[in-house]
């Protein structure tokens, strides 16, 4: 599997991947646009010129700890016909190598309880609680 | 108090509020270098020029739900010498009703479990699990 920076030509497979998390509702066009201007890097990861995974990193600079930095993992998706096959641990030791390299002091990420067994063997440890306002 | 968004003129009494959380180890020429080049929005709350609250909001522009917004709300102060008395709860409605306004469609957050009921209370509920991964 090759793992990237997120490219125009992914868009469509992209999509098809991350519907695998939860709704996406967006044309191509409408993601194109969203590619552009958002600051958080996504990744995929191709097999055989598919999308079959996808992650994305924020990255936060502290003011605590030194001014270091914090890596803030979201959207992590595998898609639904590649799933099993280790694609998603792949992509998730490419993003922790990377955060690491950027020189994060820490890697965040919320799932859900039936998911932290996948985190866990990243070396993921149950953390502090997280919150939730659903805005409307 | 009067909420806004950090400027040069605060960094000393910043700093002292989010001591309150944890290390902070910065001098003020490093703090503000870091103020200049990040993109999360820091506020403060300030009371006759001392500032006794802080709290920031990082925006996600997302892919999932149609392109929407999602907030995540990072280290939330209040200056040791004025707890205790609503300036937490204050910068936090802040918060949110920025965040609403630009059209966040959740605002997350992590905290310690002995802190849920703070945020309960501004109507967060507990959501998925917090996973933290040390970088050494």
């Amino acid at each position: 599997m090759i793992i990237r920076k997120l490219k125009k030509k992914d868009i469509k497979g992209f999509i098809e991947t991350l519907s695998a998390l939860t709704d996406v509702d967006l044309t191509e066009e409408q993601a194109i646009k969203i590619m552009k201007k958002r600051s958080t890097i996504t990744y995929v990861g191709i097999v055989k010129r598919v999308v079959v995974a996808t992650a994305s990193l924020m990255i936060d600079q502290k003011f605590i700890h030194g001014g270091s930095l914090a890596g803030y993992i979201e959207d992590v998706a595998v898609n639904k016909n590649y799933q099993g096959r280790g694609f998603g641990t792949k992509i998730m030791r490419h993003l922790i190598r990377y955060a690491k390299e950027l020189g994060c002091y820490k890697i965040m990420l919320c799932c859900k309880e039936s998911i932290e067994p996948f985190y866990e063997k990243l070396g993921f440890k149950k953390s502090n609680s997280s919150m939730r306002l659903e805005v409307k």
